[in-house]
């Protein structure tokens, strides 16, 4: 097991990565809770509830369901939580645990944020893409005009990371939580990027996917330690979000993973750095690797103007001008504004140049 | 002009109280904001909207009015307000004013705090009662299972007090916002609980009223600076609470104002730790300042297993037991754990008493 302290504004927490942590859950509890809810997704919970179930300790534990998927984060489900945390009793002494991928991380984690002001939650991440979302005390459900637009910053108790359960993803699964780690080496630390490339996704082993998850955690802690409530580096962690979001909302949330989605738009921020800073970055190699991988690498059909036009009312869009991460190097992020009219060419040639890989 | 700082876990902010503030606005501000969105009610709209609007910057201001009353602490009218921000372009180097009463501040702040995972507010206050909402920082909107259920606790940059939007207040308003000072008082000045003894609330002078609310302000800023999230001595604002609220709910929101409810709430208080601790407390000197100020002291016909049901799901009663504070002396606060049984008997006791008075 391996274990990184994270520090916030608010308090420290421990992410503990390793194997069969699921079934030693009492042992990161630091405190005598009242009672416990465990919120989960279905898929989640067929598959690992009883596991957590059967190692908390014998008092007052409740369960609450949500539908998997994206759609859970929203208004009504969040009320429907908070419905089910006062009808258990749960009271300012209680804990909150959040099974699950990014979905269910981000929707508990809002709900404990906001139960009578706040009380602690522990995050169970069950997905790759989760090593992201469950670091750093964002949570947030979306406003059906984007997403993740009401929400807090609010850090965690802790966080176990159980490696065995991730071993049920779906290989679409799998490809949104790499996308994430080739986006933090891609940031931080070429060492990792070039380990990352020589990997094939479907065939990790145990020890190969917690040196994956933990290398990429350090860094984005190292991150939100420096920059919790994103002025300033925190900001580097949306490399490839900029078009990655344009093109989740434009092709409709789900027709690509948020991953995938990250994936192109990490091509596309590679691609303008190139341009713009007249350098060689690994944009084959990184394209290649995609394919390799199986990733979904459209670059057609897309329309322009509306994926634009999308990039500016993603909420990091401040004022009229599009800010993008860019790269000067591997390693070596800048953010910079660019002109609509500057991204509609970037998007042009980054479109043609797709093509002929 | 009187100032006050507080210092949060999070940051300091300055409480000013005085005439003709609301003129000044602008002069309150400490950044640039790229937009600003004023939340009020239909009620203050008519009487103040105007005057806050004509004094702000020139660049982009909006305007967001609610329903007057505590029913628009719901969320229906907060998902409405994120909306509205939306829709305004509102992003992370916007502000909210909060214009209004208690309801107002607590809404549209948790609105800022939830917005894009947290924006500055300030607080503009517009009646007596908000001296105590409008500092210490707690947000938050109604579950229908109970009140200010889903919040947070997030201050605000800076709280701007101007007496002169009192004198609009209605006689209730009035009396609802003395009884906090009262309960001030009772927790930590004998003096200024004499003081106040001696007023007549309908017709203080505005530098009086300044003097109060100075002073509650001071009490309540002292002790939320020794325990933001009420772990420990923030507890003791909770003085007249227990019953009060479990009276608001008992005979529906809007029979008595929270603070008529306190009022009776805080005769109660005396009145146990009279019969527990063997002591002699201000009990008839507070009856007659109520009756004299015409608070509607009722004690009669109320149904005492109701209440002392809706005390235990008051979300400050841990498990069981009924938390209550209690008075050692005229400021000097305690808390205790009570038995229903015990309850029953005061509450009896306590009724009888107010029927002889
Ligand atoms: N808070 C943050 O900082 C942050 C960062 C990145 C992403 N996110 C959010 O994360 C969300 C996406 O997270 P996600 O990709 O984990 O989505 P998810 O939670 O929807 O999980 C994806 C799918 O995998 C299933 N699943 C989860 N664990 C499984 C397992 N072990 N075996 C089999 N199936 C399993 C789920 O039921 C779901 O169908 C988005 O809402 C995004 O906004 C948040
Ligand atoms: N956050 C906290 O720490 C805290 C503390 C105490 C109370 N509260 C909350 O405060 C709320 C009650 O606050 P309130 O009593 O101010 O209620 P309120 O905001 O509803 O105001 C009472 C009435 O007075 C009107 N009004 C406001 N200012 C006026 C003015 N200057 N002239 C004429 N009319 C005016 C309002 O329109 C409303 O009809 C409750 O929801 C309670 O939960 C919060
Ligand atoms: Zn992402
Ligand atoms: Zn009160």
């Amino acid at each position: 097991m391996e274990k990184i302290l994270v520090k916030s504004s608010t308090n420290a927490y421990t992410i503990s990565i390793g194997e069969s942590l699921r079934l030693q859950i009492k042992q990161f509890l630091n405190k005598e809770y009242s009672s416990i809810l465990v919120v989960t997704d279905e898929h989640v919970a067929a598959l690992y509830l009883k596991d957590i179930l059967e190692n908390l300790p014998a008092y007052r534990v409740f369960q609450s369901i949500v539908p998997a998927g994206e759609k859970s984060k929203n208004l009504q489900t969040f009320y429907q939580l908070q419905t089910e945390a006062i009808e258990f009793g749960l009271d300012r002494e209680s804990l909150i645990i959040a099974l699950g991928g990014g979905v269910v991380g981000d929707l508990a984690g809002f709900v404990a944020a906001t139960y009578m002001r706040g009380i602690d939650y522990i995050q169970i991440p069950t997905t790759i893409l989760a090593h992201d979302s469950s670091v750093g005390g964002k949570v947030a459900i979306n406003h059906e005009f984007g997403k993740n637009l009401i929400g807090n910053f609010y850090p965690p108790e802790a966080v176990i990371y159980d490696v065995d359960t991730l071993h049920s993803l779906s290989e679409r699964e799998v490809r949104s939580g790499y996308a994430e780690l080739i986006k933090e080496a891609l940031i931080a630390d070429k060492n990792f990027f070039n380990t990352l490339l020589m990997v094939d996704i479907y065939n990790v082993s145990n020890h190969g996917l917690q040196k994956h998850l933990k290398q990429g955690i350090r860094i984005k802690a190292a991150i939100v330690e420096a920059d919790e409530r994103e002025s300033g580096v925190r900001k580097y962690l949306n490399l490839g979000h900029t078009l990655g979001h344009a093109l989740e909302a434009e092709l409709g949330y789900g027709t690509l993973t948020h991953g995938e989605a990250v994936a192109i738009g990490l091509l596309f921020s590679i691609h303008v750095s190139e341009a713009l800073y007249s350098i060689k970055l690994p944009f084959d190699e990184l394209v290649q690797w995609f394919k390799t991988n199986k990733y979904p690498i459209i670059g057609t059909d897309l329309n322009n103007l509306a994926l634009i036009s999308k990039m500016k009312s993603d909420k990091k869009a401040l004022k009229s001008k599009i800010q993008m991460v860019l790269l000067e190097d591997v390693a070596k992020p800048v953010t910079r504004e660019l002109e609509d009219t500057e991204i509609e060419i970037y998007l042009t040639s980054f479109e043609r140049r797709l093509m002929v890989q």
